[in-house]
Order: structure tokens, then C-alpha cells, then sequence
């Protein structure tokens, strides 16, 4: 056990993620106040051992350590901007998803006002935390980071990306976009085999292990990016990956092209500009140019 | 071993993925001719025991099952059409990539000429080739699907989904699709990362490792989806999933916004009818109806 172990945590909104991540608090042992805007949600924490405060000014008067994991930036506002005064001399964790620009915002407000700040963003859902797969990525106070390590480790792999608040919310949102376009992806993939009578459901299970095995080609394409030369030997040619046979068949379907057109949109204007012998990994070129 | 090795196998077409195919049916000791337009790339499966045919009629004269993987439709009829009397009688698996409409027209070319037909997707990269993960999807002639099950098996997991030879195929595609929709994804955020001096090396690690997990996110989506009810507790709304705070942050890192405005986009039709409160699954309705 570690001596922060006598840091005295406080969590603000338990939602679906709130709860997890304060559950997981009171089960390790520390000395635990948590809050929520409605009532109820705190009883099942209560029962294993947490303090539920009346007020926020009482959760963080009761804290070293304060973290909000609310709607968005503006319910953090709403909630802490009428207590900063209390808040001042300690830490807030901020894992509630926020823009860069909005993460930064908060690191400013919290220094004027003598708060330490670390800005979160939860790589995982709720039944993921503190299993396997989850990551939390951290940017802001290293010091806060350092000293709370093992507090945030429970949640999940930890990831610290400098003292730039801005960094781990534009990771996380980034991560997120990846997530958002896998999804549409797979539920046009849903889509084009409906027709045919395959239920989403085995589509579902064979596309999840296809596409897990697939992201074993991101290591390839980052090479090939972070190399700078898109025309080195052994990579998928942007001609070979023109998409043109999946959209007749979408087409065919009498479904919409919009979500395989966006990746056939990106690849034709890398061809267009003379690079279809170069590797696929070139689309980054369309997507940093804007047309 | 099954009466099936002796089966006489030629396998048209030594690229990257037929070399793979060709080296399984080598290796598993099936009498097994090879041929390649071009010289050179059957030496290898030679040393290890193929017979190197001098001509396409000799690779399918010397066989009962001919396998093609060549580089698209147009180049299968190019290669067989002058073979096509040849063929009579014996078994056709093809595994080039193909729109199901080409399938079916290989079936019914196939059928005009006595040749039996199965239609195949190769769901893997060539290294995966009778490794764990890689699947193959058949459909057309269900008795050269069982007749050949222990060869087809060699590649990988074997899948049959009907007399429609054009059903693996739109599988295939189906699935193809969800895998570019996700790379485009994958390489949005790795642009979104790189003007904060993220690598795309880093960032793919955490992806390939974050989107592995989130495939985990498609049962309950083909849930709702076969379901047939978007409004069932527990989903994430089209409203929580609405994805301004990444668009802002894509264009704040001055890259474009049309990866991720796609989904938003399936999102906001739906939300615009009327149904944000629904899951988000119900972008299929998006994508079912085009706008
Ligand atoms: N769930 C996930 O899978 C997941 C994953 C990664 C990140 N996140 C992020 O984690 C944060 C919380 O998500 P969640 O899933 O826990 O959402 P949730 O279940 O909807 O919970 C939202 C929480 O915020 C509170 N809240 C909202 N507006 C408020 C306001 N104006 N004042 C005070 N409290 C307010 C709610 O209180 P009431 O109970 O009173 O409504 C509730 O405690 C979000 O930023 C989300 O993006 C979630
Ligand atoms: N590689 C993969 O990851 C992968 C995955 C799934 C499915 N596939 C599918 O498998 C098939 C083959 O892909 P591959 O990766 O092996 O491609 P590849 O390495 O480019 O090989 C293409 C093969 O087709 C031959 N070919 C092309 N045009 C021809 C023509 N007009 N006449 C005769 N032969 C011709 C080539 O002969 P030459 O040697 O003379 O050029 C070569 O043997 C494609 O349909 C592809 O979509 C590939």
C-alpha cells in the first residue's frame, strides 16, 4: 500500500462512468465522498463505504483530490465555478470528455484560482474500468500526475502526454473519431448484407474479429507516414485500393455510398494528383490538404 | 488424411495472396500444379514440390480442382475463357476478388460450360493464410464446397453461404468495406495527433489496440439492429453521439473535416427526423435510405 493512500478522494456525477470510476475508488480503499446533481445514484457507493456529501462545497471541502466526471465542460463550469474558492490548494481531475481548446480553458481557470489541474480522457467504457483494455490518458500537472499514479492506476493504463492540458483530450477525441468511423463502417457493412438475409448479428460477430485482426495494419501505414516516403516497395497501392467495386455493389443494394464514398473520395484525389502507384497510407496526404 | 488429397490441385495465379494459397496445398502434400503469367514466381513452390505448368491448359488438364487468384474478373476470363473446354467436368474454385454480380456471371458462364463453381473471399493477408484469424468465404456449388472442405480448410476458417454465388462476395465486400471505412478512420486521427508531435507509430499502437476493443461494441448494436427497436434503454443516444467537439477539434488542427463529418452526418439525418434520443445505431436508417 502506498501512503496515498491516505489522499482523500472526492467524485462529482455518477453516471454510467462516474460510478464506475468511484466504485472502483471505495473498493480500493480510500476514503471516498462522492456527489451527484440527482439523488440515488450514490446509495450502492454508500453501501460499500463512501461518504455521500449534501453539497458540492462539502465534497470538495472533504477532498485532496476532487474528480468530475460530468456531461460536459459546461456542467463542470456549473458545478465547480460557485465552490473554486474551496477548490483552491487542492487537485481537480478532470475526466469529463472535453475539447483540446476547452481542457485548456480549465488548466488556465484552475491556475488563476490556485488549483492544480490534470485534464483525463476515458479510453474504455464503464464495465471496462480497471480490466484489461482500459486506458486513461492524462495531461496537464505532471506533478498531480505523479503523485496520484496509483489512485489513477485503478481505472485502467495510465498515459501521461505533457504538461500541454490540451494533449490527452485531442489523443482522446482522436481515438474517438477512429471508434465513431469504425462503427459507420461496420453498420454499412450491416447494411449491404441485410438485404441478402444476413442479420446483423453474424455480421457483427465475423466483422469484430475481421476488423480486430485488421487493425494489425495500423503499424504498417504509421511506418510508412511517420517515414515520409509513400512510395517505398511491398505496400497496397492507392490504385489497387480504388474502392469503385464496393460502392457498385452498395449501389446495388439500393443503399447509400456516403460512407465508403468519403474513403474512395480520399484516395481518388491522391490518384488524380499522380500518386496511385504510391501506398494507401498517401490518403493522409488528402485529409491533412483540405480540397 | 481424407481421400480428398488425392485430389489433383492447380492453382492459377502466384501474387502475393495466391503464392500463400499455393504454398498451404504444397506443403499439405496435395498433388499440386502451379502457373503464373509471368516467369519466375513458381520456383519456389517448385523446390518444394509443385509442378510448374508451361501453359494455362496444362495447370488445368493436370487438375480436378483449379483454383484462380488472379488480380480481378476481367483478368479470370482472360486467363480461362480460352480454357473454358478444358475445364469441362472438373471444379472451379475462384478467390479473386470479385462484385457479386461478377460472381453470379461466373456461375452462369460456368454452368454453360459444365464446369462446377464455387465462388471464395479470402478474409485474411497473405501471411495469415492457414493461421488462426483467417476465414474464407464460399458460396455457389454446395457439393464442391464439401466435395474440397479439408483444402479449402488449409487456408483458414471456411464459410458457405448459399447456392447465390454472388452471396460471398457481398459478404466479402461487406466486410472490405467496414476494413477501409476503419483505416480512414485510423489515419483521421493520426492527422488529427500529428501537429501536437504525436508519431503515427504511437498512435497507432493505441488504436490498433483501443478499436480492437471497441469491436466489442457491435453485438449490442446488431442487437437493437435485428431488434428492430431503436428506442431500447441502455444505448447510447444519436444526441450524446453527437460528434461537433471532434469535427471543432479536427478543423482546429487545420486538417479536414470530412472523415468524421461523414457520421455525423448519418447522426444528424436522423436527429433531424426526430429520433436523437434513439440509439445510435439507427444510423443504419441513414444508410438504408439514402437522402
Ligand atoms: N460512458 C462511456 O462509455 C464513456 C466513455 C468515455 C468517456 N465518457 C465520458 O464520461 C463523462 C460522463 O459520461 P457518462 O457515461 O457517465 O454519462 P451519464 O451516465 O449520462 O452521466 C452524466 C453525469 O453528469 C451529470 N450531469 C450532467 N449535467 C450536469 C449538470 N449540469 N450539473 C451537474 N451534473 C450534471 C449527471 O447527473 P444526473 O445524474 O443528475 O443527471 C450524471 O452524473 C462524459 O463526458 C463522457 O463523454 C463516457
Ligand atoms: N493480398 C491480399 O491481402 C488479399 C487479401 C484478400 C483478397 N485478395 C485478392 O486476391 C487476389 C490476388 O491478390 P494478390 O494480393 O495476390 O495480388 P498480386 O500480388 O498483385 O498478384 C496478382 C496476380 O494476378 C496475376 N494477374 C493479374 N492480371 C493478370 C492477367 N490479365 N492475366 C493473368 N494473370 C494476371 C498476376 O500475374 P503477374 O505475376 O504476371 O503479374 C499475379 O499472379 C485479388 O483479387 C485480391 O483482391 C488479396
Amino acid at each position: 500500500m502506498s501512503n496515498e493512500k491516505n489522499s482523500r478522494v472526492s467524485l462529482l456525477g455518477l453516471g454510467a462512468m462516474g460510478g464506475a470510476l468511484a466504485a472502483a475508488v471505495v473498493e480500493a480503499g480510500y476514503p471516498t465522498t462522492v456527489w451527484n446533481r440527482s439523488a440515488g445514484k450514490a446509495d450502492a457507493l454508500v453501501d460499500r463505504g463512501a461518504v455521500a456529501a449534501g453539497s458540492v462545497r462539502e465534497a470538495v471541502a472533504a477532498a485532496d483530490v476532487v474528480v468530475a466526471c460530468l456531461y460536459d465542460a459546461a456542467s463542470v463550469h456549473e458545478v465547480l465555478d460557485p465552490v473554486v474558492d474551496e477548490l483552491a490548494g487542492r487537485t481537480l481531475v478532470n475526466v469529463t470528455t472535453t475539447t483540446p481548446e476547452q481542457s485548456r480553458e480549465f488548466a488556465a481557470w484552475a491556475a488563476g484560482h490556485g488549483v492544480v489541474y490534470l485534464d483525463g480522457g476515458v479510453m474504455a467504457v464503464p464495465s471496462m474500468i480497471g480490466r484489461p483494455g482500459s486506458s486513461i490518458l492524462y495531461s496537464g500537472s505532471v506533478a498531480a500526475f505523479e503523485q496520484h499514479r496509483s489512485l489513477l492506476d485503478l481505472w485502467g493504463e495510465s498515459a501521461y502526454f505533457g504538461e500541454d492540458a490540451g494533449a490527452a483530450s485531442l489523443y482522446d477525441l482522436a481515438l474517438l473519431s477512429g471508434m465513431y468511423v469504425m462503427f459507420a463502417g461496420f453498420v454499412h457493412g450491416a447494411a449491404m448484407v441485410a438485404p441478402a438475409g444476413v442479420s446483423a448479428g453474424d455480421f457483427a460477430e465475423r466483422s469484430a474479429a475481421w476488423l480486430s485482426a485488421m487493425t494489425g495494419g495500423f503499424a504498417g501505414f504509421a511506418a510508412v507516414i511517420d517515414g515520409g516516403d509513400y512510395t517505398v516497395e511491398g505496400q497496397q497501392s492507392l490504385e489497387f485500393s480504388s474502392l469503385g467495386d464496393i460502392i457498385d455493389a452498395s449501389a446495388a443494394q439500393g443503399i447509400s455510398t456516403e460512407v465508403i464514398g468519403m474513403v474512395q473520395n480520399l484516395i481518388q484525389r491522391q490518384i488524380d494528383a499522380g500518386h496511385g502507384k504510391e501506398g494507401f497510407a498517401r490518403i493522409i496526404e488528402s485529409i491533412k490538404h483540405p480540397s
